[in-house]
This record gives C-alpha cells, sequence and structure tokens, in this order.
C-alpha cells in the first residue's frame, strides 16, 4: 500500500460555490478538527481509479457525487472546478499504471453542537481531492476473496420510507463499513456482502455486487438503498462483449450460493470474484472475470 | 454559538497507548486528511459539560468512551493521560458559567483503500480534546422543544444479532443524526425522537429520552441499542429529591403521546422538556424541569 503523494484543496465561497483549487503537502495537517467531517463523518465522498493518470469513469462518479450532495443538503458541487483539481492531481501519476483518487466534501468547519441541526451561517464547505498508486490487487482479481454475509440492519425499502438514513448516499459515516469488513476477518473473510434485515441481497461496504446467472448479469437495484455503481454501469455497458445479457433484479441471499459465478466489483479493485460464501466454496469464472478486468483496465473515460 | 477556543493533541505511541498531550491552535489546521476521522468517520467520541471549568460527570463519559474504543476495535484509551489534557483545557474554563468540552479518539492516519477492513500496520491513533463556551439554552431548557419522531431503520434487536452496526457506540459516522434533524427542521421540529423499525422509542440523535409516568421516571434499556445516557444516569440517581421512581422499561411510540411528561435530556443541552410531538402537543412538566435543571447545572463531579 502506497501513502498518498498529492493533495489538492479547494477554495469555496461561503455560498457554497467552488472559485479554484491549490496544491498542498499532503504530509502537513490540512484540516480543522472542527470541520464537520472529523466532527461527525458529515460529508460526502467519491474514490476512483486512474489509469496511467487518466480518471476513469469520471463522470458516473460525478454524478453520484452530485447525487450524494443533494442527499445530504451540501451545495452542490462546482464540478468544473472540481474537474480541474482532479485532472492536476492526476496529471502526477501519468507513469503509474494503476492509482487511485479520492475526492471529499463537507459542510465545513462547525462552530458547535446547536440546539437543532442547522448548520452554523456564513460556512464555507471544504473539499479536497488526493491520489495515491494503488496496491496490487493482482490476487484477488484472480484467485477472487472470500466474504461472510451481513445483515445491514435496514429494511430493503428504507430508501424511500426513510431518506433521513441517507442510504444509498456515498457518506464519510463509513464506521459501520470498517466494522463490518472486522468482523469478516474475525470470521476468516476478506469482504462482506451485506443484506438487507429482511434478507435481500445489497453490496459490499465498499463495492457492488454482480452475480452470473447462465448469460445473465445481474446486480441488484439501487432502489434497494444501496450506491448505484460506477464500475457496474461500465461491466453492464461491455457485457455484449462477452455475450452476456443484463438485468437489474432483486436477489435473495440463496440466490448467491446458486450463482455460476459472482464477484465485487469497485473502482479501484476492479472485479473481484467471489470464490467462498460464508465458508462455503463458489464457482470461480476464472476467464471471465479476467476479461472484466481487461476491460475495466483498459477504460479510456 | 461560540467557537471552540482551546485544543490540546494526545501524543500517542505506535502501539496506542497515549503519553502525554500538547495545547494547540484550534484556530490552525492540526488533522491530516488521511486520518481516519474525516476518511471515514471511523473514530469515538464524547461530548460533556464545563460548569465553572469543572467537568461533569467525567467518569460516566470515560466509561462510555472506553466501551465505544472496544466496539469500535480501537485501543483502549490512555485515560489517564486524557483526564490531564480534559482538566487542562478544562481549566481555561473557570469563569465561564456553562461550557462544553469535547474528546475525539481515531485509528489513525490511513494509508489508503485495503482489501479487507485491516488497518494499516503500526499506524498511531489520533486523539484531540476542545471546549468552548456554549450556547444559551434558557429557551429549550424553559420552554420546551418539539420533536418529530423518526424511524432509525434498525430492529430493537441489532445490539445483539449485529454488533457490526456499532449501535450503542458513540461513533463519529453520525451523518444519519444530522440528516434526521434537519429532516425535523423540515417537518417545523427542533429536534429527533428515533423509534426502532419494529416501533420501541429509542432515543435522539444526541440526546437520551425520558418520560414522567405518574411518579416514576422511565427510560428505553441500553440494550435496545442507544447510547447509556449519562445525564440520563444522573437524572435517575437523583429522582428520589422530587419524590420519583425509576424504571428501565421497553417504551412504544404510544407511550410518548401518554406521558405525563417528557423529555430529551443531553451533556450540554441538559433537559429540555418536549412540549410537542409531530405537531401535537403534549404537558410540559415546568417545575420538574426546572428542578432537573437546576440539579445538573450544580453537579460537582
Amino acid at each position: 500500500m502506497s501513502a498518498p503523494e498529492h493533495l489538492a484543496l479547494i477554495t469555496h465561497r461561503p455560498d457554497g460555490v467552488a472559485v479554484g483549487f491549490l496544491e498542498a503537502d499532503v504530509s502537513r495537517p490540512q484540516l480543522s478538527v472542527l470541520d464537520s467531517a472529523p466532527v461527525r463523518g458529515d460529508g460526502i465522498f467519491e474514490t476512483f481509479s486512474l489509469a496511467n493518470g487518466r480518471p476513469q469513469s469520471l463522470e458516473l462518479h460525478l454524478d453520484r457525487f452530485a447525487a450524494s450532495a443533494r442527499a445530504l443538503d451540501l451545495p452542490e458541487p462546482t464540478l468544473a472546478v472540481w474537474r480541474d483539481a482532479i485532472f492536476a492531481i492526476a496529471a502526477h501519476f501519468a507513469d503509474v499504471e494503476e492509482a487511485w483518487l479520492k475526492i471529499v466534501l463537507t459542510r465545513g468547519v462547525e462552530a458547535g453542537p446547536a440546539a437543532t441541526g442547522s448548520a452554523p451561517e456564513g460556512t464555507a464547505p471544504t473539499g479536497w481531492v488526493y491520489a495515491a498508486p494503488a496496491p496490487d490487487f493482482t490476487r484477488a482479481r484472480t484467485e477472487g476473496i472470500s466474504v461472510a454475509v451481513l445483515d445491514r440492519g435496514l429494511r430493503s425499502d428504507v430508501a424511500a420510507t426513510s431518506p433521513w438514513l441517507l442510504a444509498g448516499a456515498k457518506t464519510l459515516s463509513y464506521a459501520v463499513n470498517r466494522a463490518a469488513q472486522r468482523e469478516a476477518v474475525r470470521r476468516g473473510a476478506d469482504d462482506v456482502v451485506f443484506v438487507s434485515s429482511d434478507g435481500l441481497l445489497l453490496e459490499g461496504p465498499t463495492s457492488t455486487l454482480i452475480v452470473r446467472q447462465g448469460s445473465q448479469l445481474v446486480t441488484p437495484p439501487a432502489s434497494l438503498g444501496i450506491l448505484a455503481g460506477t464500475t457496474q454501469a461500465d461491466l453492464f455497458e461491455a457485457a455484449h462483449l462477452w455475450g452476456l445479457s443484463t438485468a437489474i433484479e432483486v436477489l435473495r441471499a440463496s440466490d448467491l450460493m446458486s450463482a455460476d459465478a459472482a464477484w465485487l466489483v469497485s473502482s479501484v479493485r476492479h472485479a473481484a470474484p467471489i470464490r467462498e460464501v460464508d465458508g462455503v466454496t463458489i464457482t470461480v469464472d476464472a476467464e471471465l472475470s479476467q476479461g472484466m478486468n481487461d476491460f475495466l483496465r483498459s477504460r479510456r473515460a
């Protein structure tokens, strides 16, 4: 794992509009302890891959970034400025085959506890971009990963009934996602597949689930309160290359065990075939996994 | 609302033991953007009140801080060092009648996305303490607050079935708590009372619920996946002063409407009587509210 090497700080006006960015030293403290990110995980992010310095699926990520901002009542991100900052940071990685880049937007510096949830007036949002060489994921992409199936606690209808639960928004409040991954490690697994409290397959803590049923790739609908996967979207666009159709459908936990193959796909690790579910071996489709990963690495936009 | 004025940074060894602290300038950036707090809301906190510079309910808060650390697999906090830092910061507020102080412990600086949830080796935790004069909560304490009842999405048994959901730990991943408070404001209310997906009363996003039923104060059990309230514990210890008994019992949403009085109690705002639930007026017990707040302000430990 290589540490991030380059950082840009986005400059925001108090009205929430971004006006520019400055590169900064990532090895130095750059954030106030009063920022809403460390105070309450109150912000949003996106992580995407850089292929020789080219951001992959940039517009899908920026669309989702803007959707997360709306879900959290954050100011609309000024995407032109974010794109400039992203390309400036990405340019440092032109000689690196695989790198990752992360963008973060928060509500800004907070003054302290309030009687209600209203933000202190006149606070500008905080934003930043950083990037690092990617770790080597060859093993996960070829040999596959083992997963534990864990209850996410939420019903599959919360995105419709309870938008304040922020299901489907990519927030900085990921302590539960990390705790679930530690629980998986305790169970001898590499990663997690979440199920809803009513037994529907959802997603991984940092990835999207895809299963193959015959000649069809299937992923659960975002309406279940999960993230619309950018890597999944790119793979579904490309499925015809492998003679496959695609469907977005509700899946039950048993569908994972009976699938012809399954993957957790994400922006940086790409397609990791699932080789074991709660200790039970399932089929790895090595050829299709390699096809997916070759395709994902080769994306030029 | 007054901004925090004093900050201390805890010094940790890589093995997680705290060895001291340094006061630092809270108006300057002191935190890495790579810290697990801004990266994933992966850390814990406590907020408590200072009465003329004396920390109130210090040991209850430190006990809960240590319990939260265990729930998140963080290193056990070195409480002797935290106490020293707390008293050093609190001392600046000897002339301030009411102030608040916050302590935060995170997993430390992260190197980047990992295939599993395991932390990068050799990373020391990050910790800090800051404090500020309290806002004036007179109106909330006397006239009371209106609340919206919102589904927290989780069943009442998740603390037992699914510890990775961290229900009952005081984590930095509070984006949902803030979103719920914004939803309350949209509904014309001041604050929120969460219910479980199976209809049991839980807590506020940053407070504990207490109802009065006749001569008994009742609060929901922490086993429902809610925080063990420090202010509630102090009030229950003192209930005999007002001729009241206490009980920890499961309450249904209807119990809030039929209560003789109800409060959201918390460390800084103290006891805020609920005067309205989803737009329906409920009885405010002004005399008992004042008794509670006088008691809470006067605590000497």
